[in-house]
């Protein structure tokens, strides 16, 4: 027999892609689902990056410096100075495989084995994944649905921080609750990062995705020089770019960007000619494109709320209305919604068609949290919502019959 | 203060980085250095890599596979057999980003923080960042110059095998020496393996960079089944593809497949692009075409050996003749071999051209090692090389008077 790590024994299987077989299976079957299961836009990438893979084809592909081309963190920086109105220093971001990548930087630079970071639940299960990778431990306190998911009061998260208390993280907008924390909330936690000598991670993956007009929260605007505060992000999902796998880290420490450094020196580098792409899109980006992107989401948010309330509700789903990211986290009128998805995928149809939701257990780290929750990814359009809808309430009936 | 882990503060910048600050000044101020330092090819990769780019273009860029796209795989296992004469299951291949990610991915599910690996110094210097990152103790047995860097017996390996250690690593065609390991000592390795229960990690990323005509070794040969082996492999060094971050690990255990699996699920996917460009390239090779290659880095070899031996001999440098990879371990006349590279890029110069070295010692582990040792990357034309020689030589004379 061959020796397996005791971490990665734990190292759970992502929630979001444990029922993929299943749904692979149906389409085999002939049954198609409508995949609300995973944070995929289905909308195009802008053109200008096409035009940027196009323009970087050649014959030398090699290593980007480890902390990213330069040209990439000033185009970046540039993009974030025109959209959010700060100036950062394109020598204060680190590039790397997406946010994941950069997130396990963090975990390892800012925490031992057996140090821990506070996160709220539910929040983005493979932060979960991440911890157990890196030894790190996370002090989850909840959130709830009850609530809107706000957060805890500073004193209830005090009482958490302990010695090995090393940084609070909060995705904002949150996955999957799609709620947005605004400037106040996150100073709160800023100010318990500063009296007790934490980090404040903020991964800012879906930070431009907010609806109603309500403003962008983004630690930039407001410590951009704080060696607390790191910024997470990625170009994935407000440029639907999931597969360029570049992210960024912002890191206004100078000692903590030299030790991510050592990390990224040792893997050499991120790739090429999605930087290279990347540059060239960020440098002729249409003005106004985001706020196309932030309509057409919050139009789908409001055709699948309408849709749950006027199918759903007598059939017992509740749901949080989402202010931010496209993600929507419903309650079921199930004791195992993990179960009631695979059931859809498995044991259910409806002309050809069924629903892949993603049980929102996953997304919880206290034991038995969440249990009755899937969560929705709208990145379908709005026909598709509504028939999804449909779908997902005879299927609940089905299901409970 | 912020906090640093001290898995950070122990993970050693890039030897193999560490100086480019001092090339981009030299570069700065007009002096141009013979990149001799870094395994980056300067050949250009195949024309079927960059049409696959062109094809691959599109505005939809949705995540990969976690496991990497099957198609991908297919086309990788198809090459591997028309290449090695084996058959291989594409379901056996994990997609990583660069072998540097896989070897992460190994360290953490082979073994526990505190585990041991046993390693044969000198090798590549970056698995001792990946040790400190995942908190693996490399058990380093040497392997000496004089005696053409050859493995140290079966039973000086046993000595070093503890109730922790849980694999041996080899990098074959070992970086930075140059030496290829035959399929008998390989064996002999693994038969270590099998009588104490262990892994044999194989990095094969220099796999068919061999010369003067000798067989390719390659455990997919002789252990494609073998629960005990993994390979770890990569684009970047036969295709030229460095900047494509695209490597794969060869898993034939289910267990220790599924385990890996769910790390590659929490960090999502490789780069969509590069497998597609790669998938394409891989099934319109033409044949002979890795033998050209081995044909072009033969003739760098023995350029580069024979200027060292009319140029260097003289001058007391000395050095092992490769028989793989593209590297080659150096002697010279000094104590300190770092500060001499250093030295040639701050304070020396002929006609305008320095030559940029990769001081040998941080591919070591055992303190003391390599301290008068470079290792010569023969990635530049013969013309080129034959001019860094000379200027080599008169440097090292420049720095001893």
């Amino acid at each position: 027999m061959v020796f397996l790590s005791e971490r990665s024994r734990n190292t759970p299987p992502s929630p979001i892609r444990r029922l993929s077989r299943f749904a692979r299976e149906a389409k085999a079957r002939g049954v198609l689902p409508y995949a609300l299961n995973i944070g995929q836009p289905d909308l195009e990438c802008p053109a200008s990056f096409q035009e940027g893979v196009l323009q970087a084809a050649s014959r030398h592909i090699e290593y980007a410096p480890s902390e990213g081309f330069l040209s990439f963190r000033e185009a970046w920086a540039e993009w974030c100075e025109r959209e959010l109105a700060v100036s950062t220093d394109p020598d204060h971001y680190l590039v790397t495989v997406g946010a994941s990548e950069g997130l396990v930087f963090l975990f390892t630079t800012c925490c031992d084995p057996g140090d821990e970071i506070i996160i709220f639940d539910p929040t983005y299960a493979n932060y979960m994944g991440f911890a157990e990778q890196t030894g790190v431990r996370l002090v989850s306190l909840s959130s709830r649905f009850e609530d809107g998911f706000q957060l805890p009061e500073p004193e209830t998260i005090r009482k958490h921080i302990t010695s090995r208390t090393r940084a609070i993280l909060l995705c904002n907008p949150n996955n999957p609750t799609g709620v947005l924390y605004g400037e106040e909330e996150v100073q709160r936690l800023l100010d318990l990062c500063h009296r007790y000598g934490l980090y404040l991670l903020l991964d800012e993956t879906y930070r431009e995705i907010v609806y109603d007009q309500q403003p962008i929260t983004s630690a930039l605007k407001f410590a951009t020089e704080d060696p607390h505060v790191v910024v997470v992000d990625s170009l994935s999902k407000r440029f639907s770019l999931c597969g360029a796998r570049i992210g960024t880290l912002h890191v206004p420490s100078p000692e903590l960007r030299e030790k991510i450094l050592s990390l990224a020196q040792a893997r050499l580098a991120a790739p090429t000619l999605e930087q290279q792409a990347a540059e060239h899109m960020l440098r002729t980006l249409p003005p106004g494109s985001l706020e196309a992107l932030r309509g057409c989401y919050q139009a789908r948010r409001d055709c699948l709320l309408t849709a749950l309330q006027e199918k759903g509700s007598a059939a017992g789903i509740s749901c949080c209305s989402p202010s931010g990211a496209f993600y929507l986290l419903a309650k079921l009128p199930v004791e195992n919604a993990e179960e009631f998805a695979r059931f859809l995928l498995t044991d259910y149809q409806h002309e050809g068609r069924t629903v892949f939701l993603s049980p929102a257990k996953g997304f919880y780290s206290i034991p038995g949290s969440g249990e009755d929750e899937v969560r929705i990814a709208f990145v379908l359009q709005e026909d598709s919502l509504r028939h999804a809808v449909e779908i997902l309430v005879e299927g609940l009936s089905a299901y409970r019959s």
